[in-house]
């Protein structure tokens, strides 16, 4: 009998638009797939504006060299995590220009990532140097697109989407986030950012929908205190662990 | 008598981290300046993510190039602008590397502004290339900074307002934005995303506070269809109104 090497997959969550929620979805599905067993890893590739550390509660802590490789912070969740956040001091700018931002990203990739199965990538807003580094150096096993159901965040997402598309890397589904928004004194939801959006961009794209997170007051908090949602059981954390599901049942179809 | 030539101000919006709204913020700014009489154009400078032809109503439409440079492209609230999204089509994404989209901005920057007195530049998140071009090329009076009030988008605001100090460009001051939402259903206030935290971090940074703009699914809705709210005299238009009051004071004592 040989050894058999598993391969590492990479799997990129991005948004084309900032401020939509992407890395609070990829810590919570990255703690949520560790829940399920799952060995693994998560990178921050949001080289200028990291909040990895911030949502997975290891702020402060620096990545260990070996063998001229950076070794991932170990966070309470079972999740090991690499970020820019990690490596500079808060409040600091990275007034980097792109190929710099694109060394970063690969020295954040290719570390030690030991017996991690899978990767999430927490890409940066846009598609630019890091995005293309990324698609063209370590190209991921697919992709989950992220977007608000403004009209405004759709542009983007279908940008990102395209993105994607042309590198052929497949796109997994497309997740709805602050959907949904119940009123902490009458308990009546309304949708400041509007709904179903996502939805029906995702069946005009003929992409899978997997799933709608509401804006909600405790995932903020708890993203800003380092304790995922998807650590829990809140019904805070149900929409989480059903996305992470559908990425789990992807992950078991694609290997 | 001589003619005089009036400098042009640069005036910078930015934001450290995306969706906070900051495109948003500089639409209606430059409504309102338009409004009390300023002339003043504005440049879309997120090369990746452009939102301005959306939020002034201009989508679809293509700049002129008079002595190869571009042409602002008019909107009905008398405000010219240029930006990315005149220039390519809906749902490409635009691939670039840093130097490519540098190069972008000075096309947006360098073209024909006519008779604009005052030119508000849209930057994207982070502090890559687009902001380095921008301030070591093209060096603003002065910037704005806008943030919603949660601890995850404060700490990107603070990396954008060090990357302007650095570059030793006054900050005019800080702006709130999505703080207090009202149920459509009980019309009860509560803060989806905090409350407060961009007028504490302005005291602690000793920067001006601008001011605070609420969450509303009107700013959504009109912002989706083209109609900024500073152009109106609806209730919402109000926050974005007393904001420019203040950069017009700003405007005025620092030519």
């Amino acid at each position: 009998m040989t050894a058999e090497r598993k391969t590492r997959q990479l799997i990129a969550i991005g948004s084309g638009k900032g401020g939509v929620g992407k890395s609070t979805l990829t810590a919570n599905l990255a703690v949520a797939l560790a829940r399920k067993g799952r060995k693994v890893g998560l990178v921050d590739a949001d080289i200028y504006g990291p909040s990895q550390p911030t949502l997975l509660g290891n702020y402060g802590q620096r990545p260990e060299v070996s063998e001229d490789k950076l070794v991932p912070v170990a966070s309470k969740f079972g999740v090991p995590v690499l970020s820019m956040g990690h490596l500079i001091d808060a409040g600091r700018a990275i007034a980097w220009r792109g190929p710099m931002a694109g060394k970063a990203l690969t020295q954040l990739i290719d570390a030690q990532w030991g017996d991690a199965e899978v990767i999430l990538v927490d890409l940066p807003p846009g598609t630019g140097d890091v995005q293309l580094t990324m698609l063209q150096k370590f190209k991921p096993a697919g992709a989950i697109i992220v977007s608000t159901p403004q009209d405004l965040a759709l542009i983007d997402a279908a940008r990102a989407g395209q993105l994607f598309d042309e590198a052929e890397v497949p796109v997994i589904g497309l997740v709805e986030n602050m959907a949904g928004y119940a009123c902490p004194h009458c308990g009546e939801l309304s949708d400041p950012f509007g709904k179903g959006g996502v939805e029906t961009a995702a069946g005009r794209l003929e992409l899978p929908f997997l799933g709608r997170i509401p804006l909600h007051m405790d995932i903020r908090q708890s993203s800003d205190a380092g304790t995922p949602p998807a650590a829990g059981d809140s019904a805070q954390a149900a929409p989480f662990l059903a996305i992470a599901e559908q990425l789990d049942a992807w992950l078991c179809a694609n290997v």
